[in-house]
């Protein structure tokens, strides 16, 4: 398989918020947002590894900024590493006020999906190779969230994880 | 204020997966139960606070088991700590196949509430008393999951993390 | 087959009035609330029957409260008694207003549905065994509802029904 | 108040059935029909009333007929008597298979809504005069019906019934 | 195949303005409207051809009054011009205001649509007749829609449209 | 006010063709198409004019290439011209099939969207600067489509539109 570059799996969604994705304080749900996020990062692993994929995790999601009614929100997810059959994607989330006037960044995600053929089976992706400053940034930090995941699902001990240890010594 | 038992926030939610639901394979998109979970969150959260309710974070989802299409989706939320002004509630997730004679548990999945006025402005929550092993099992944990959050978030350095670096000791 | 208890069949399902399910008033829809019920009573049915259910009818239906936009509603749907093929389903519907401090009964709604199997056969469901005293009173209603239904399809002469003609004299 | 017509509250609704309507067997659920024909009711019954109207009761119905995945629906519904602050309604309903070239009636369906005013408060409807022996007939047969309802609500007598013992003597 | 008259496909659909079909303003999105009317359409050049349909075209669209949150929106799809394998149909819009005193026609679209057998392979459809003076008016500008399209589409040089060009000299 | 060039209004929407979304032959329909360029075309005239915007047309639009379930629809909207109170938008729309692997250009459409204020009055709209040949070119196209619009919503007659009469000539 020939290699890919995080641009190939860039996917841009925009969406508005509607009344019926809002809470009683008229800002979105963060459920709402956290469905539109898999849905990107769906799309861009899918790019990446050119077939099915399927969600495997979500890493921990703050939501600090309300988003609200009629706001635009552009989301940003590419492909940040790829491991044998799964892939970590960063979403990154832009929103523009109702009155079209300002943009903030409101988010960022971290997915991790795994690419299936027909049966749902575990299938091989391209290797990833990052070129920014920040792609490389971001593809180094992916082993160390990878081994926290591992110990947060209880597949690996917090002891046996390097990456992670060296943080906290 | 009244302190509340884990109980009184209980909240149970009955989804069946349909075809929008599902992805290529015909199995229920990580997305959307990640939306419900957040729902059902809500109530719980709303129901232990008796007012607004925000999603403030959730924790590392993983997603092991597909859910068919047809199956039949349980999900049940209940707070298990308060803080000041935020709650932490566990949503397990459980799963009837469309034949109807199995179930197994699919997913746990871990979710921070804070509770708001009508100005969006944090207020207080009731104290939540743990009385079951497991309630006061996850009472425990949550200070752990804390620590771990915000140091995702950046709000707090790992060597300041009392709780989380006993762990890798 | 073995005989079943109403508690196995149980099914609480929670929804939240979002804007798209209310009308002019800002109250929800009569037509939303038995589209719920219907799909509280469908998990029910299934539950009991282990397997494909349909609807086959829906009692006489009262709707007296205004349910407002922003509340939680609970349906609480469970078999009150079981025909040869089909089933009698029991809704009560609990709603909490947007503030979260209240809580009343809105509705009890009673459906039927038979069981079906994959080519839409009726097939034979479990006995139910009524246990307490509101459980027994459901059941033995039952029978004289199920007369008034056959009457009202026009399968049933009123002055044939037993059970109903004793209201009457 | 001037009087009104049948057909001045006439109201045809077209809808097709699609997958996220259908249960495991590829037919319409009942609750989404149940819901479709609340809406046509409610379109009818402003249109006679000239204002806000709310679901008061919807009698039994009966699902005879598998609806099919792609099918077109059409619903008709009309008013067909005024009381003092509410109406009765009919609502016919027919169906197309997939395939076009049959169509056969499903159902009939009898909901009862009531006016009101911006605030909820009930307010008086325009008389309704029958003209067709179909619709005179119907609208003769209301009396009955609402006695039924009444007493189903507990808030009538059966012994008081006057039409509806007749039935049974 | 027999020929048919206009009613035959007469289609009327009615939709209620809800919350999510609305801009900022509390107005129906132009695009709900389109898509609302490509369904009337799909079913009016269903019932003509008694069988499968996909849309080919929608010509020049013009929404110059906005239709409200709480409008009952009524749609009128029937076919105006049987081509070979394709359709025109007319579809017009009226408005009641959700005070239902006021009805207005707010619009008129044009959709051309295919017949197609389950390969999507195109199949004849039977000649339309027109008979009222409106009828034949529309069937006879068919010709001159069609060249437009044929133009806009690339298929044919504007030098070419006889019908058209008469209208520039 | 400042002008603006094209890319500042560039918006890129990606969707899914989820099962809800196709007809019988499992195909997207027409009409949801263009609601999601009517979309993706006011949030891109949302960008230029910083403010809101309504509908105004929508040019003709031929549907050639069935886009099938499971695959990823990316729109692409920008502002071509924008004329004292109104903005003539392009939308060209990509597809990806399930698999993946091809990508091929389904469909242009052309919207034209108002720009209004809060009380839905029109309000002046910033220059446009086009600046690639592309540009150019649909900037200057969009004259000879302005009098086709208003000869089609009769608000011109053929004879008084000096471009469109040259292309008869």
């Amino acid at each position: 398989m020939q290699k890919k570059k995080v641009d190939e799996s860039l996917t841009v969604m925009t969406q508005i918020v509607l009344p019926n994705d809002t809470n009683p304080l008229g800002n979105l749900f963060g459920g709402q947002l956290l469905a539109w996020m898999d849905l990107a990062s769906s799309v861009a692993s899918k790019r990446h590894s050119e077939g099915i994929v399927v969600t495997a995790s979500v890493n921990n999601v703050t939501f600090s900024v309300p988003i609200h009614l009629g706001s635009v929100v552009t989301l940003e997810a590419k492909v940040t590493r790829a491991f044998t059959t799964s892939m970590e994607i960063f979403v990154d989330v832009w929103v523009e006020g109702p009155s079209g006037k300002t943009r903030f960044k409101a988010n960022t995600a971290i997915y991790i999906f795994a690419a299936v053929d027909e049966n749902g089976k575990k299938r091989p992706v391209p290797e990833l190779v990052p070129e920014t400053e920040e792609e490389i940034k971001r593809f180094q930090g992916a082993l160390r969230r990878r081994e926290m995941s591992l110990i947060l699902a209880g597949k690996l001990k917090p002891k046996q994880a390097t990456e992670l240890r060296a943080l906290f010594e």
